[in-house]
């Protein structure tokens, strides 16, 4: 492989063979450098952030203890110094777990033809895995587990390729851990954040306590507009405000939640202009990446075919902020949350060296790590038992099922949904279906009922009616300027066919009653 | 059961059999209010600390989307509501484990004859278990899993039975997590907090870059001094100091780390009056509490017997700040780190209500919850298969393995190490050896040498030589005033019986060198 290579699943090997060997001991010190490849190096460095890091991330050292471990790598030394137990007072011998084998992704299918992979206390020893199940029960270190990171930095650097040369990727207990660690490196009480003006509820519900407001941008069907976030910035009056001008964006690009907008390529590329032009640091939280779905083709449309190849896939993609990344002000969080399991509270960020130090130094004093038991059940999975190739066929299925359960959905829209009053478009990504309900048509309206006590009235018309759909008003950032407008958020992907097409037809029923429809 | 009975390991089935059942479902809401006997709740409610709470913390609120959750106990609701993944889509079908089973506690033992156990998705549906994989793997409440809960929430009332009704709950992703949850919960930027003056230098160095100050406490070789305490709050000059008066203590208590120290029953309800005196809300950081060791007898003496029962086991325990708590003013972080397995990063907080109830409203947006695979694979063990009574049979086999370390460490000292310079105390529990080397007899003195390069050279002569020994400057919770004595600390947990008669060896040849003995 020469530098002027970009990772591609077929060159995994190659790097493997050719790289520094995964430290088989507990707690190594280790980063994604050890396993990017060449071809990340040919690329200029990040911008600095020093100017964004709060003073809480400024103040953050390295620990003490975690210095003295550059000892241990004398030879024939004793340590006494590190805390750590003896693996023999794990309770834990080994863990095995069953996974489907490519391509039989179904449980039916996993149950029949399942692959059981184990992990044991002696297995490095025993050049059985380079992942110990006495190294997982142990202590690691911040950034999770080499054998795991090295997966996620492929995988990071396959799909995304950093146009930087010193990226970096840092395993976590979970997205919403790695937002929480974010507004603590980037912001002090007073600050505004820039958020689109429908986000996740939860999102904003980790920064107010945190005494970090949000300024809402404009939206339309494709997400977040750039033109929105350059007249806030560009009118921002910090006189007004009593605040900074704001230099976070969080964005939902993919599926976004709760509008379920999807943000094509250009979209984004403008939007990076704006953040390039106004200096502002994107976080860009991205669960739904890989619930990108076949175009719809209406509800007795044929899907389209999935993507031959694993490159087709990897194309049919559309870019991330990481992608276009050329001065490093982008933190991406990524997840397993949606494409393998939210239980795993394992998820992991990237950006340029200098913020994931410090977002580093912020877990080995939270939560140290994601818990080890959980890194080793999806080291045996997405590495020793799929693989790249066997993730990424995962990804396709994953595809291929969130397409049909959104063309359910928006089919028993279609069929079920008084369009006199309900609009849509059908989603491009994620499991939410964003549903326009024209509230100025409302009968209520006539005899002075307001906005919110007609979307209120619609809301407990559907649960009378046995459904229940998340109200848009819950999703505003901004709580204090009026709704122009009414949305109901209802998601694809729990419910079953039958349940999905009865649960749009007893919404629609209500708007019906609720609108004095036949 | 009566109402005036505490629980006890015999009491728990009866207990269970009675009281409500553990919710099967995905993220169900529940507390540890479902799980306690009747006879906590014959007790007094611990007082209110909104005069305690940070900014932060009392400006939380329930999250908007958890709200929504009451709407789905309406028989018969389909909904469309939460983006919860179906779980079919989580590609883990099964997962086993392989655990000791009691009395046969060692890897050999479990290699041989150790019980599998295995949860599966569906297990709750088949009446297999109360834990089903597919809800482990999905989302769950900041709680945690109830059916964990039940088994924390039993073993903290077995333990230490609360003196006051409201207690809870909370598991999270570790004591660390927790510490640094505490701080956010309690203090504010400029304020002060009571700190053992050697203390676990990771837990000051979560406080100082939130720009939380230490007051170091003194010590003796039972820990804090409630004196010191005494003095320093009654002592305390807003003016001077630039802050109000410290108002939290945090201490840990049982084989304090990093000095072995631990407090009596007397010191603690000495340190709690004081805390009753002043209002001090006390953290308690008991990681090491089942590490408890049988008395030191000397290198040759003859171990006594373990406990003979479960009742002599919980009556030989030095009872807990929580235990003595009757205004409900003690957070106890609770771990499995050093008695289970530090990799799971699970742990709980016992608290009171209000206190929680804070504390869970931050876990919601951060960690969210431990590891669902983390969680699953402990209640298998320890509830499943161990139950309280096989779990505090593994409690009595630590105890007497950590004795058998805490022996080898003390008696190799006695053999190789120079008392003509070197002191110490057999410490009563935990991991830590604290060794004091009388450096005011150090030949460097008299050509001018600083007690810190003494320390220095020391530390550098004993890895010269082969050992690493952590400094006790390391762990100084006040670094502006210089330090009088000097310690080393040594720990028991890891190295072999060999390994540390060796090390233990070589440090002893490096004092000798360095003090110029024969």
């Amino acid at each position: 492989m020469t530098d002027s290579t970009p990772l591609s699943v077929a060159g995994v090997a190659a790097l493997r063979a050719q790289g520094t060997p995964v430290p088989l001991g507990v707690a190594p010190s280790t980063s994604s450098d050890m396993f990017k490849s060449a071809h990340c190096y040919t690329k200029p460095k990040a911008k600095r952030w020093d100017h964004i890091l709060s003073l809480e991330a400024k103040s953050r050292k390295v620990s003490t203890l975690k210095g003295a471990a550059k000892y241990l790598k004398n030879p024939g030394l004793i340590s006494l110094g590190g805390g750590l137990p003896s693996p023999e007072y794990f309770p834990i011998e080994q863990i095995s777990a069953k996974f489907p084998t490519p391509p039989g992704f179904s449980p039916e299918e996993t149950r029949e033809s399942g692959t059981v992979m184990t992990a044991s206390k002696g297995d490095a020893k025993n050049g059985n895995s380079l992942y110990d199940l006495e190294v997982a029960l142990n202590y690691g270190q911040a950034t999770g587990a080499p054998q795991l990171l090295r997966f996620v930095t492929e995988h990071t650097e396959i799909i995304h390729n950093p146009p930087y040369a010193d990226w970096q990727c840092c395993l976590n207990a979970g997205s919403t851990y790695g937002w929480d660690t974010a507004l603590r490196l980037l912001t002090e009480r007073g600050d505004y954040i820039l958020m689109e003006e429908y986000t996740f509820s939860s999102a904003a519900e980790t920064a107010l306590p945190l005494g970090v407001n949000l300024a809402p941008l404009k939206m339309d069907e494709q997400g977040l507009l750039p033109e929105s976030m350059d007249e806030v910035l560009s009118n921002w009056d910090e006189a007004a405000r009593g605040a900074r001008k704001p230099y976070v964006l969080y964005t939902i690009a993919t599926g976004q939640n709760p509008t379920g907008a999807t943000q094509s390529g250009e979209r984004r590329k403008a939007i990076y202009k704006v953040a390039q032009k106004h200096d502002v640091y994107i976080v860009e939280d991205e669960p739904y990446y890989f619930l990108q779905m076949q175009p719809y083709t209406g509800a007795d449309g044929p899907t389209p075919p999935p993507p031959a190849s694993h490159d087709e896939f990897i194309k049919s993609l559309i870019p991330s902020y990481l992608s276009m990344d050329v001065d490093g002000r982008v933190l991406r969080l990524e997840s397993f949350s949606k494409v393998v399991t939210p239980g795993s509270r394992v998820g992991w960020a990237v950006g340029c060296e200098q913020i994931i130090e410090r977002f580093q130094r912020n877990c080995e004093v939270s939560s140290q790590h994601p818990s080890g038991i959980a890194q080793i059940v999806l080291f045996k999975l997405l590495d020793e038992h799929w693989g790249h190739a066997g993730y990424l066929d995962w990804l396709i299925n994953m595809r291929m099922q969130y397409t049909n359960r959104r063309n359910m959905l928006v089919g028993a829209c279609e069929k079920s949904l008084p369009t006199e009053v309900a609009h849509w478009v059908a989603p491009a990504a994620g499991m939410f279906h964003w549903i326009e309900v024209d509230w100025k048509k409302h009968p209520g309206l006539a005899s002075g009922k307001t906005r919110d006590a007609i979307e209120e009235d619609i809301f407990q018309a559907a649960i009378q009616n046995g459904v229940l759909v998340s109200r848009g008003s819950w999703f505003t950032a901004d709580k204090t300027t009026p709704e122009e407008k009414m949305f109901f958020r209802a998601t694809f992907a729990a419910a079953s066919a039958d349940q999905i097409e009865e649960a749009i037809k007893r919404f629609g029923d209500a708007l019906r009653v609720q609108f004095g429809l036949s």
